[in-house]
């Protein structure tokens, strides 16, 4: 071993002992005569010193050491003259009595400090040395320390991990599948899974009961902010269970997790909301309730003043944006810009100040008097001092999403986003079914594998469009502060139902055989009721670290291009690889 | 919850409950009309009692209830009359008061038993039900334990496990990789990584420190029994640490699951072996050392008597098998034709009894008087009884590992190799170089990054070819059973070092840069001295479960020819698929 101790580990207890260290050189300067070098390592920083009375040989090597030099020094530990309070090891430093250089360093691009003087290409090229930078070692630890406490907790519920295979099927389902062409088997291509789903639903077959899997998953998508063409999954499936036995014991893992992981009680049970309830008053169906400002509808209380804009609307909404009734007529039309972006894609953004002395103030005080405007205010339940901003149209549904993403970016505006608050909920009872207007038909809002619940058995059978709206979902999502982590469904166990499901959504047998004929025969040799869900690790880390970047969270990432930049991936392969495969590329326009 | 308890869960202490179990019908039989009914589930099997005087309705749906039907079951624990002592549910039965049918299944196509009665084809095609047999389920519980113990041995000893890419870059060295078409980058491709080892030693370049990682890994090799297209490995890199850090920290990692999933105790410190002496006394360098019949070179005592095949060998070796001096003359001749065989590759085989009266009988005894044999048994080290069987030839090396294959297999006949028990032991002192005759240059035994041993770089920069062959290398192997279970290599972290082994492999500048450029460019920013090591983690389970099919130990395995039968993989994929990756297939003779 090249060191007795690492950079993280003394205390004023060593003080005395002789120990050796190795690690890079974090800065080092002199002062009067004296070299004081910082070495870091994984576990920490601890202080040099090469006093000035030092052998010639050994100041000149110090003087020597530049950024990111990998050395080892042996020398005795002392007490600190000045402490560092902010560091562990600040109480002492290492009076040296000999370095050797393990390893030279070039100067390193960018700085390796917790805020780097390099921009985030180069960073991305050089990501081994980004990776030395605090904030990116922390969130790796704190990712390693996550998955533990993952494993530990399922473990203890009896949960086997298994793995499954990488080297899959392509299915004309879904996503786009990435494909890995076989050379044994010319013409002929595997596929990289898009997550493990029929086979965690053949594992319940096979009797496993309980399974799960840190499990990487791959999308061949056009890549969006903060989408990786391979990701990570924590995926759950279990047998002999209803809804609430899943929602237990996830909830159950979770709790464990924010509590050992980050101190941090959740509340018991979690809160639950119907995703109805979540359209309704937050816009959303993965809420952010750190904050309230939610969604009221005042459809009656808005119409019939002859404004046309409202009198035409089948919905009008508002949210009551808290001490915002002082914004200026430029943060106004700023923020009306705002919606107006295709991004948010509203008309336009009506306003009403409530002023401290109550009186209003609005864009439409044309049509209505101050009593109208008090029936709205009372509708929006807003108070003195608050700015009522309102939307309408004809889609109740798409008028709440705009404004949910409004209230987001005025709880963004008013601080009410602390990532270091925790507010985690369920969404339950989904919609079964959405209604496809363009092809008049329903497509299942989860899966086709997603049971209905078990309550709404008749309304499933119903040969009524709207009944068949009606019908919920033995679905649910796993939500923090306004991001999706997870979700899941009881599956269709029953192939009576199964059969209904196919028929509600127009899918023929043969059509039904060609797509899920596989897992539909597997499912004749005894299914048990079973059910599960998964979970985005990626995402799970980045929420615990506080951050919304889940690239801060993943050792090697992607660019948005699906790049590697820093091994340069993908490239071109040689003729000889390409010959093997018996393909051929055909890229046109080159 | 569809159940109260588990099949392998009530015991004698729960007489007079009342419970509800759910599970699949492993078998049922009519005795006096009583139906009998096993339930199993993953825990364990409980007996259903369904009694004659039941209601009418119950008897029905208990005769009616095929194989491997899905059922729950409510009843009252009763002891039984006649206990089954080989089940841990054997002291009890449930008498059934309600049974629901919860899933119905066709006639299974072999039998869920421990020994089936399916062929290896048809229960490779209904893998999920074939995972219902108790010897798959038992392994694959194992492997669990085994994945579990281990990453909690890591964390233990700070080891940080970190995911690293599996959609990379193809590289010019080692085995074929499988390749991923890129959509977003029309004409480049990623690659699969064959294993982590770039990433692995960059993680310390980043100062990650300990890393691990239970991966997979991808290799398009022309299979042979036992090897998948992909596989996982344990996979671990540390640094600031030399040889006999790592050697102490991966003893220790399985002595802890020796100890915890096997309860078995492994020698400390764990036995340690040349790879001189492995090849001299074993000819393997991964000998099975649960038994002696060592290998002895004879070469001195059986030269010089006028018979030409062993007076023209430059190495004479032979092996002394226990007992087998009664071996008829059919049996010796069956020997010889096996070693003749291609697999083995020996030119013949010579054999000399070691009588009990002391007497020799042997095929050579036209040319060897009895003393001359006596001298020949007492180089082989021979009892009384013995039957010493004796290769020779020009390449020591050659024989010695022909004498190794034959040693194996007499063990196998003599039942030496019992699979519960366990002699592992390392590897050491690996050769760096090998050179080859036929391109008349060294190749990397192990890969070009491995460090020779400190104290042999005198001889690592000498230009003579045999103070090259002598240069070890700081490399290791953990062996158990005759199988590599694992190893690695303390790497290469000097610049100078790295230079002059390129040379001494004839790889020129501009090929380094070419090849492994990428590696060489990050490791002039700080590399540590590190090193590390992989185990072959299918293997690890499958020797912990006495097994030597990997197959078993893996949930989804592929067959010889690479293909996945129960879903049918590979196959060939939609024109559109083709079209948007830019890429056509090009199979030629078909």
């Amino acid at each position: 071993m090249y060191r007795s101790h690492t950079c993280g580990e003394l205390r004023i207890e060593n003080v005395g002992q002789k120990v050796t260290l190795a690690g890079w050189v974090q800065k080092s300067r002199k002062l009067g005569g004296m070299t004081f070098i910082d070495l870091r390592d994984r576990y920490g920083i601890t202080q040099l010193v090469v006093e000035a009375d030092a052998p010639a040989e050994l100041v000149d090597i110090a003087t020597s050491l530049g950024r990111e030099y990998v050395i080892q020094a042996v020398g005795e530990v002392l007490e600190r003259q000045s402490k560092n309070s902010k560091i562990p090891t600040g109480d002492i430093e290492i009076k040296v009595s000999g370095i050797t250089i393990l390893n030279k360093s070039v100067t390193p691009p960018f700085t390796i400090e917790d805020e780097s003087d390099g921009g985030e290409d180069i960073r991305a090229k050089y990501r081994y040395l980004d990776l030395r930078r605090n904030p990116l070692k922390n969130a790796l630890t704190l990712r390693h320390r996550i998955a533990h406490e993952v494993r530990n907790y399922l473990d203890s519920q009896n949960f086997m991990e298994i793995e499954t295979p990488y080297l899959i099927k392509s299915t004309p389902e879904g996503a786009r599948d990435f494909v890995v062409p076989s050379r044994m088997n010319p013409g002929q291509f595997y596929a990289l899974p898009q997550s493990p789903q029929t086979f965690k639903q053949l594992l319940m077959v096979a009797g496993y009961d309980r399974y799960f899997q840190i499990v990487r998953c791959f999308r061949d998508e056009d890549l969006r902010a903060d989408r990786q063409p391979e990701f990570t999954q924590i995926d759950c499936e279990m047998s002999f269970v209803e809804q609430e036995d899943v929602l237990g014991t996830f909830e159950g893992m979770m709790r464990t997790l924010f509590k050992n992981v980050l101190g941090v009680d959740i509340p018991n049970p979690l809160p639950r909301m119907s995703w109805y309830d979540a359209m309704d008053k937050y816009g959303s169906d993965k809420p952010d309730v750190r904050f309230g400002m939610t969604i009221h509808e005042i459809t009656d209380a808005a119409k019939g003043k002859g404004f046309s804009v409202l009198d035409g609307a089948s919905y009008i909404g508002a949210i009551s944006v808290p001490g915002a009734a002082e914004y200026t007529r430029k943060q106004v039309d700023e923020l009306t810009e705002w919606v107006k972006r295709p991004q948010v894609g509203a008309k336009g953004l009506i306003y009403i100040r409530v002023n401290q002395d109550g009186t209003f103030k609005s864009s439409i005080d044309k049509f209505y008097a101050p009593e109208d405007l008090a029936k709205i205010a009372e509708a929006a339940e807003a108070k003195a001092g608050d700015l009522i901003l309102v939307m309408s149209g004809d889609n109740k549904r798409k008028v709440q999403t705009m404004l949910g993403v409004l209230r987001i970016e005025m709880g963004n505006r008013l601080g009410y986003r602390d990532p270091k608050v925790f507010a985690p909920l369920w969404i339950v009872d989904f919609p079964l079914l959405e209604w496809d207007d363009e092809t008049q038909r329903f497509y299942a809002m989860h899966h086709p594998f997603t049971a209905p619940k078990p309550e709404h058995e008749a309304l499933f059978y119903s040969d009524k469009k709207e009944d068949l709206e009606k019908v919920c979902a033995n679905a649910y999502d796993f939500v923090l502060n306004g991001t999706e982590l997870g979700g899941g469904s009881i599956r269709i166990h029953n192939a009576d139902v199964q059969k209904r499901m196919f028929e509600v959504l127009g899918i023929g047998a043969e059509e039904a055989e060609y797509k899920f004929g596989f897992i539909i025969n597997a499912f004749k040799f005894g299914a048990p009721p079973h059910g599960g869900l998964a979970f985005g690790f990626d995402r799970v880390c980045a929420l615990f670290g506080g951050s919304d970047s889940i690239r801060d969270y993943i050792a090697f990432p992607k660019n948005n291009q699906g790049r590697d930049v820093m091994i340069d991936s993908p490239s071109e392969i040689d003729q000889i690889q390409l010959d093997e495969l018996q393909i051929k590329t055909d890229v046109k326009g080159e």
